[in-house]
């Protein structure tokens, strides 16, 4: 059986940075923005579009505005439906490859037949907003009022396109396998006893 | 700074036997049901009643029925409140002894100025009823739908144990550093690994 891990993350709480070193640490493949370049390579799409619509409200798929003007399938919200699609295939093809750590995209709900272990990573607001600000883009001067907003915002986007999955809610312990608080800890630090736990869970029950 | 470890738990995740085993591995003591046999010694009571109000419902505390005609002082709920704050008291006193794990009796709030590390163990409801089944007492015979019956209860009176120290939910993830499912998991198996992450924690940011 193939050791794949899935990370899902609050916007801020260091889960990215979570998968990349677990990944490292495992020597395994880490996806992420990876699968948003191979997507965008694979359509002929442009992937500042592709990321886009990654992880967004399920709005954003289908704006309002068209609802009664187009049929489903000349709407113009159907490239962004067949876009989530191929990422999702996406996703299933690289983890049928072999082990992995594959970074939200609701990996977790669309891997649920091959046993992801799935790992929650979180943070209380003042630590998010702390690493937000402290990794901001170059040209991204948000205040922290600003900066909390759009924390918030992330996080009810990839709630919002979870629910394209599943109406299992993102977030609830519920739904993974160890949930872990990253609130004032260096992301390095904590890898290597989850890295010997997921050994473990693959090892044996 | 000492090394004390709190266990929230699920009825039936197996989080007893997790304290236990942890505070094995780490060569720490356990406190869980001595609290109780302490806190009956010293009060010179009976360790099934302090058994019965410890970790309760608050209205084991407040009976409806005395409200208007006691005062706070001199009602029959009294000798439940006083024998609360004593437990309170006895985990303040056992942490500041040196490194311990605690289980239960909201310790994670009760030690909050001392930097715990809070742990919640948590499963899915079919492996809480196989855990309980499997571990019954003898002439305890309950059919899954009591003992499902049972397990909510329970933790629906540690919820509300836990609002007679705190706001904060019972149960939360944000409340805690680690949340750990034991679904189908042999408990042994994890606490190695997380004796090694509780050694990270308090050794290094």
């Amino acid at each position: 059986m193939s050791r794949i891990i899935t990370i899902s993350r609050e916007f801020g709480s260091g889960g990215r940075e979570f998968g990349k070193r677990l990944a490292e640490f495992l020597n395994v493949p880490c996806y992420d923005r990876e699968l948003i370049d191979i997507v965008a390579k694979e359509r002929g799409l442009n992937p500042e579009y592709v990321s886009e619509i990654s992880e967004s409200d399920i709005q954003t798929f289908y704006p309002s505005t068209i609802g009664h003007r187009f049929s489903f399938f000349n709407n113009p919200a159907n490239q962004n439906v067949k876009t989530i699609m191929a990422q999702k295939d996406l996703i299933v093809r690289l983890a049928q490859k072999g082990d992995c750590v594959i970074v939200g995209h609701c990996a977790d709900v669309i891997l649920e037949d091959m046993n992801p272990f799935n790992i929650f990573v979180y943070a209380n607001k003042d630590s998010k907003l702390k690493r937000c600000i402290e990794r901001a883009r170059e040209g991204e001067d948000l205040s922290p009022h600003q900066m909390e907003h759009k924390m918030k915002n992330i996080d009810k986007e990839r709630q919002s396109f979870r629910s394209l999955f599943t109406d299992d809610k993102w977030g609830d312990k519920e739904n993974y396998h160890l949930c872990i608080n990253t609130s004032d800890r260096t992301i390095n630090n904590l890898i290597a006893p989850i890295a010997s736990y997921v050994d473990i869970w693959f090892g044996k029950r």
